[in-house]
Order: structure tokens, then C-alpha cells, then sequence
């Protein structure tokens, strides 16, 4: 497969496409963003990369964070993880806190607010400075040790936060926080500010594509049994509330950010990620579904 | 790989758990059936059958049906279909009826029972006897011409059906329905009330994991994107409440029924069925997601 | 008091409000009448009628008739009815299946739908023929053998109760509705039909201002203690999503129906009762209210 | 009437029940007070006192201190304070997020925790240090200068408050909290705190049923319309869960607090409070409710 040309030819395809989404706005890191920046990145289980347009230009991944988290815990914990955090497909937000309430505080999965909150209280349990422990397995599964977090764009987070706060507190009341929240908040707006670009993306992803070890390095990270199952999750529930219709049109296993990330797998195949911050009403990125969705189709490869 | 030896170990492993779960008894055709019943059946691309236990033994395959009127509507219909079903995974059962006037009548997906029911009312407007079309559709993807309805069963379906009368009015008041209510369910009743065994239902899912293509007759039902949709649509959505735990645990397009059948693909090579009418608490067949998870941790294949 | 003046004042003062709000308009029967139409009357113990306006005319009373219905249900029945039905207001109806789902099929009141619906169930065990012993009952308290029901209308709020439908058929899924849902709905729209005018309403309420007891004919219908209860039953959720506010700003025990009708009384004083089909958003008579906002202002009558 | 002999009655007659409420015990002070503890004591028009068992012992008033804050605020803002609360019963709490999220943070009324700490948000918005203000302002109207909060319980409050928290950022993510989630907070775990006897409360209910007049001082704190607009809403909201089933049987103005108070009124003549800290199943005093009922049913006194 030329991955090259088809990624050129995607970028061609999508750039009518780069004005119409919408940049997140609620902070102003994100509102700065240029919002026809558009790159993308294939990296092949050889390690070989490809990539297209902005590529190389380091984004806040936001959501796309809660996949390194989860991996981090569950690489630790094992699956004592899921007494606290289910994984279920989460339905329309509109009910999220209904459905907290009558499951006690338990999130039905760890990529929604509320169950990333909860792994970020594992995490914060589990480490005295887990932000340090998180960003050195990040750089470690990327292989790039620049990757930091973007502290204003967390200061930011954390002005606007009150929801998320809403939610720690909520899950506290139920005893599903261990930690305190000021401590479990700090730690989850500082790990959502991640800035990371395509290609680090890529390269931390193809983890999952692998089977859970990191190519580079050759360490496992995650059992088979475990990497098939986070793949499983991520097609069922990686986009929230458009999870169900990227998996009908993509297909892939995916994670989405609102700073306009999606960094998906094929399983022992591939990762790839693409990044253009107009996003659509779902907050997930217009172009990026688009140029996956391409992908998926112009290539034939597909899970299905 | 040697699938009866598959299926042998695997009846011998399951055996224990058939005691276990708790048959479905709100009708008597359904709570009449021998609890320990077991049966299981695969079907390659090529045609060739494997099978153990009762696997000729035809049961009610209740709501796997809606596979057989959503692959129906959808080569007749083509998108169009979207416009009145929605494709998102649904969450708990708890709060359907919320979701339902939320999205102002759309349910969520074509799996749960307010999805069929508009799938349902697509057919009965399509054809006047869609009893008759839909029956003989499945005739044909099974190769089975004795295929039929259970008349006893979908009577006393109907008799106890009334929360599936209150969905079809509830959707009516919002004009999702279009024919009268009384045929609609007379309809949905019916297809409920099919009766096949496993072999039945491996040769019919078999289109799905040959891209849309029925292989005994060579006739293609669905589009290769048809196809892939809506395997993916049954990772995500087939088993309802426990659609994203078995995508965890077995992660196959798969659709379940509370008659205890299971039917599932692996796309490109092969349909699976189980059957064995002990259901867990989602309504799910136990021995029968054990079994699957058997199939795919001791084959190793998996789509992820 | 001279209530002639404050009624001829009253009406001065709304005609301004007369063309503002919004006939109903779901059934042609409703949606025909004159939008500047306004009557109003005030009964007193003794007797004595005050009227203004087209307080003979008669108007689809509506929701007005769940009054009767429960009086009658209450005092053949007595507590029992409360097994079946709750006494807490309701909340908005966003949520009143979800309510409905929570608490078992039980509705939260009597003068919500699916509350109405249970009592009508309740009249129909009762009663071979209820609709007769309804309306005999009617004209009894009203002292008019003329009233009777509009069929014109009842078959048009049949056509269109696909929503009342659903109620019916979701609590008799519960096991809340102990008729067949064709015999109860039959009669439960035939109810809401009922034709009168302010005076008759006037002279039929008096009996819940009078503890309990008819005043021309002299008949007990209820117990002081029941007649009480029902007055604040009326003051906690005769107005639905609007009760609250009408308690704050009229509070009088009162009962509104989509006919623009409202009627209301002062315990041991008088029954005052208006109708003015020009609706607010709430489903409530908009000048209607007003008038009544201003009775009590300007009289000093009141309960608090 | 008789109040002292009524008073003796009623408390012979309730002994039977003080064993069987449950105290609550989520905070120790709470949980210490003897549950055998009963007060009741009425407060007529021209200030006689009559009383009967604990009626001079002090208790944490809780809940009941909203009404206090709300008439503060009320007095102080006027009807702006309805465009942050509303004045609708708010249904059971098992939605009260679903409620506030679909009403955009705006609490259906003041005295549910959301609304009560919007009202707190509004004294603390007003006053630099509304907790001065507030106790002042109770002192006058119980015309006791000893009235205190209780700090122990405040703090234990705040410790187990994470749902109050939880609500506060909820709405502060809607704009409905306007100063610091911790100082709003920080004030309204004191309000509840406050400690007051029987007697205490009911000199200040008093000015509720004297139309806005502090009866030993004179001064008017509310107009006459603003007095029955709140007692209309205590009638209607007072006791929460329980507020439908409370006005059914007793059909007075009330507010009710964990701590085992239930303070009435009977507008134009009297105050009646009574103190019993086991509690029913909605979190108000078993053994109070029945006092307050007999005290209608024995004296005949009645809105209704």
C-alpha cells in the first residue's frame, strides 16, 4: 500500500472541508488555533511513518489523554480497574449525571468525563506525582522526550472546569474519589493539556495496533488479551456520542480530542492519526472523520 | 483450524455453566424449553458446517430476527432508513423511554425493541404481506425452506407485549410511525417468533462476513459497505445493555435473543452461533458468551 | 362583597390579554372557538351566581373532568385509590415517563394524564358503564341535566392520543391498568369531552369548597377530611408544570383544562370559576389566570 | 381553643411512635441526640406561647434555616430572585440532576438543596459577611439574642457535603453561581447549622402568619402579598419528597429539616412547630408529622 499518495490524496479531498467546522472556544489556547491547520500520520507496525499537511505541529490532545491513562492503570492494576469504571457505551451526554446516579458513581466507560476522572483518582493513588509518572510513559510509548503538558492551557481548563468539578464531586459523594479532589483535578486538567503532535500520536498508538508492546523499545506494555480488549472499547465508545456512527462509517478503534485530534488503530497493521481543529456539533474534528473515513475506504483496510 | 474440535472442547468447558443461568419464562413456549439444551454451529466461507450438541434443534431466536428485518430494510431502502433509526449504541434500558422523547421519537439503533418496531413499520409499508416477504427472505439466506414463524409463540408475545405496544403509540405520537399501530405489532410479533437452529442462523449470518454476498446462491443482498456497517453497528449495539461488555470479552459483531441464541461473525471467514436458553441478567445466554469467548481466545481469531 | 362589580372589573382589566394567548389547536373541535371568548363566575354557599362574559357558554371542560372523575373515584372507593395513584406534584412532563418507569407504572397524581388514566381504569372496573354513571353523577353536582359529553371531541382527542396511548399501555405493563386499554381510553377521552359552562363548573365545585356536601341538593359526596385533601391536592398539582407558579401567584386550590378553562375554590366560601381559550405556554389559560390572579387580589380573599 | 391541653393530648398520643424514626447519623452531632427527644410548641397571633415535652431544647434546625435565608433574600432582592430559582415542586430527588441540567442550573425552587444554595450565592453576593447578617436578622425575628450556629456540625457538614458541592459547580458550570464555590459553600453549611428550639422557631414562623409583620417588634419584613406568595410555596415544596403527601394529610404551610424540626404555620393565627428526630423513610420526623396532623384533625383549624 503507498500510504504517502494516499494521504496526499486525502488532504487534497478534505480541504474543502477545513473551513466548516467550528475551533473549541471555551479557552483560549484552543480559540488561537489556526483552523485550517490539517496534518495526518500513518505508522506502520515496522515503525515507518508517513504523513501529510501539519503533522509535525504539536496540538493539545485533550480526550485523546484519557487513552494513556487508562492504558498506564490498566497495565498496573489489571483489571481491579473495572469495579470502579465500567465499559459500556455511554449514550447521549444529556442524561450522563441521571445515569451516575443510578449507577452509584460508577462512569459506564474510562473515556467520558467522569470515568476518566475516576482513573485519574487510581492514578493519583497509585503515584505521589503522578503527572510525572504519566509524561515519562508517554514519552517512552512516543519515543520522543520533548512531550510535555501545556501548563496554561491546564490553568485554563481548570477556570472552566466546573462541570468536571461537579462530577468529582458527585463520584465523591458515592465514594468512587479517593483522593482529594482538588489533587484528582489538578492532575486530570494537566494530563487532558497534553500537547503532542500526528506523528507522536501515531507512534504512541501503535502500541494498540501491536498487541501491546512498543515497537521501538520491544517492552510490553499490555497483554494480547488486554490490547484486544481497549481496542474493543475504543470502537464501542471512543467518540462518545458519535461513537456509534464513526464506528458505522470508520470502523476503526479511535480516540477523539476537542483541540480537533482523532488518532485511531488497525489492528497489526497500523496507526492513524489525524489532526484539524474545526470540529463538528459533536466536538469531535469535521475533516478528521472525513479523512479517516477516506482512509479506511481508498485503502480497503478494515477491521470489518 | 480444526472447528469440530473447537466446538467439542468447548461443550465439554461449558457444560457446568448450563445449570446456571435462568430461562426466560414470561411465555410458556419459551419457559417449556430444557434448560441444560446446548447447541453450536460454524459456518466458514466456503460452506462448510460444524456443529455440536443440539445445534439442529430449532429454538425461538426472538429479537436475532431484527438482523433479518434491518438487512431487509436496508438493501431495499438504502440510507433512507437513517433517517428514522439512529446508529448510536443505547445505553440502559432504564432510561429508553427518555432517550426516546429526547430525540423526539428516533430511537437510537434498529436493536432495541423501539428500533425494530421502526424497522417493522418500514416493511409493513413496503409490502402488504411483509410477513410473507420477510420469511422468505430468511428461507433463502439460510437455504432452509422450512423455516417459519411460531404462531403460539408470537400469540402469546403479543399477549404480554404491552410495554411494546406503549413504544410503538409513543413513537406514533411523534409520527416515526406510519402505518396503524395494530398491524405494526402484529408484524414485530411474528418476526419475533421465528424458529430456527443454529445451523440455520450460521448460514444466514454467513452474508454478513462474505461483504453482503449470499455464498450458497451467490446473490449479493448488501453493498461490501453495507456489509461492513452493519457488522459494525452489531459490535457496538447487539447485545444491548451488554453490548460493550461483550465487545470487551469477545469483540464480534454478534446479535443476541432471549430465546438463548447468540448468533456472531468474524468478518471474512466465518458466522458462529450458540444457543443455549440459560440467560445471564442482561437477558443474554450465559454458557452462551462463555462459549464465544472460548471460541475466540482458543482460535486466536479475533478482528482486533 | 359585591361580586358582581369585581367580576365586571376583572373583565375590563383582561380584555387586553384576550387576543395574547394561543388557542389549542390539536383537534378542530378546539381549535374553532373563538380566541376573545371569556366568561367567568363566582357561586357562593348560599347559592347566589355572579357571572361576566360567556360564563353560559359552554367549553370542552377537559382536563377540568379528571376532578370528577377522582371525587367520584374517592368516594366509592375511598383510600384504596391511593394504592394505584401517588399525591405528589409532578414535575415537568420532560420527564414523567421516566418518573413513571421509576416508580413502577404508579402515576406521581391524579390530575396527570397517566393519574387520570388509572382512575378512568378504576371507574371502568367499577362500573359496567361508566360513562353513564359519570355523566349522572356530573349533572347531578351541577344540577343540569343537560351536560353531556361532546363525541365529536372525544373522537378527535382519540385520533390523536397516540401519547395517551402509550401511557395506558406502559402502566398496564406494570400491571397499573387492570381493563382492557381499548375500554379505557374509550372512556377516558369520552371524559375529557365533557361539555359545560362556568356556571356549571361553578355550581359542581362548590360541593369541594362546601366540605363535601351538595349544596342544593344537600348530598354528602365526601368526608370533610376527604374534601380537604382533595382541596390541597388541587393547590399542589392541579395546574401541572404550572402548579407551583399558580400557587404563588392565585393560590387557590383550582383545576385548568386545555379548553382554557380553570377552575378554583375558596374552602368554605365560594367556587370561582373562568374560561378563556387563549392558552400560555404551560397549556394554561393565559387571561384566565390573570382573572383569577386578580379575584383574589382584589377581594383579600384568600387562604393564606 | 385549648392549645395547652391540645399540645398534652397530641404528645400522649404520639409516645408510641418516637422509637420508631431513624436518626440521622451521617454526621456524629446528629447522631447523638436521644431519639426519644419530643417538642411541640404553637405561637399565636398575639404572641402567647404554649408548649408540651423538649420544647426549649435547642436543635439543629437544617433544613429548615432555607426559609430563613429565602426570606432574607426575598425581602432584601424582591421578585429578582425568581429569574436564579423557580417556584415549581421538584418531583423526587432521584432526577433533581436530570431537572437541573434540563433547566439550566435554574433549581425548581428554594428550598431543595440547589436551590437554597443559589440563595446563598445571593446573600453572599450581598452581604461581605452574610453569616452576620443572616443571624442577626433570626435573632430579631425569634427575638433571641442567643441564637448561634452550631460549628461542629457546620464542619461536619462540610466534610460529608460532597453532593452539595457536586450541585454547586453544576450550576456555577451554568452561570447560576455567581461568588466562589467555597464561600457559598462555606455559608450555607453554617446556615444549616443553626440551633434553635421549638419555641424559637416558632416566634419567627410567626411573622409568616401575621402577613409579613414581626409581631413583639412591628416591623414589616415582607408585604402581605410577598408573605402568602411564600407560604403558598411552603405549602406547595416544603417537604420535599413528601411535600404532595404532607399537604394531603396535614395542609399547612411547612418546612421540615433532617435535624427532626417541622415548623408550620396557620395563616392569620398561629405558628405550631414540633420537634422529634426520628425519621420516616423521606427524611422527615415520623413522630412530628403525626403531631402536626392530629393538631389539624383535634382543633379543626384548617386552610382548607
Amino acid at each position: 500500500m503507498d500510504y504517502q499518495r494516499l494521504l496526499d490524496e486525502i488532504y487534497v479531498e478534505v480541504k474543502p472541508l477545513l473551513a466548516k467546522g467550528k475551533v473549541a472556544d471555551y479557552i483560549p489556547a484552543l480559540a488561537e488555533v489556526n483552523p485550517s491547520s490539517f496534518g495526518m500520520a500513518v505508522v506502520t507496525l515496522d515503525g515507518s511513518v508517513f504523513s501529510v499537511g501539519d503533522a509535525y505541529n504539536p496540538f493539545s490532545i485533550q480526550s485523546i489523554s484519557k487513552v494513556f491513562n487508562l492504558v498506564l492503570a490498566f497495565s498496573r492494576l489489571g483489571d481491579a480497574i473495572w469495579d470502579r469504571v465500567g465499559r459500556e457505551p455511554s449514550g447521549n451526554a444529556f442524561n450522563s449525571l441521571l445515569q451516575l446516579e443510578y449507577e452509584a458513581g460508577i462512569p459506564r466507560n474510562p473515556f467520558i468525563n467522569a470515568g476518566a476522572i475516576v482513573v485519574a483518582d487510581m492514578l493519583c493513588e497509585l503515584y505521589p506525582n503522578a503527572e510525572d509518572d504519566l509524561i515519562r510513559f508517554v514519552r517512552e510509548v512516543a519515543n520522543n522526550p520533548e512531550i510535555n503538558y501545556d501548563l496554561r492551557v491546564a490553568q485554563s481548563e481548570r477556570e472552566t472546569g466546573n462541570r468536571n468539578f461537579a462530577l468529582g464531586y458527585f463520584m465523591k459523594s458515592f465514594g468512587n474519589i479517593h483522593m482529594p479532589i482538588e489533587r484528582v483535578m489538578d492532575f486530570y486538567f494537566k494530563q487532558c493539556s497534553m500537547s503532542m503532535n500526528c506523528v507522536d500520536l501515531g507512534r504512541s498508538f501503535l502500541m494498540l495496533a501491536n498487541h501491546g508492546i512498543v515497537s521501538h523499545s520491544g517492552e510490553r506494555v499490555l497483554t494480547v488479551s488486554q490490547t484486544k480488549r481497549l481496542s474493543s472499547l475504543l470502537l464501542t465508545s471512543g467518540l462518545y456520542n458519535e461513537a456509534g456512527e464513526f464506528a458505522f462509517r470508520v470502523g476503526l478503534p479511535a480516540k477523539s480530542g476537542v483541540g480537533g485530534g482523532i488518532a485511531a488503530i488497525i489492528p497489526q497493521k497500523l496507526s492513524v492519526v489525524v489532526w484539524s481543529p474545526g470540529l463538528n456539533t459533536y466536538g469531535n474534528s469535521l475533516a478528521g472523520i472525513q479523512a479517516l473515513e477516506l482512509f479506511t475506504t481508498k485503502s480497503g483496510i478494515s477491521i470489518f
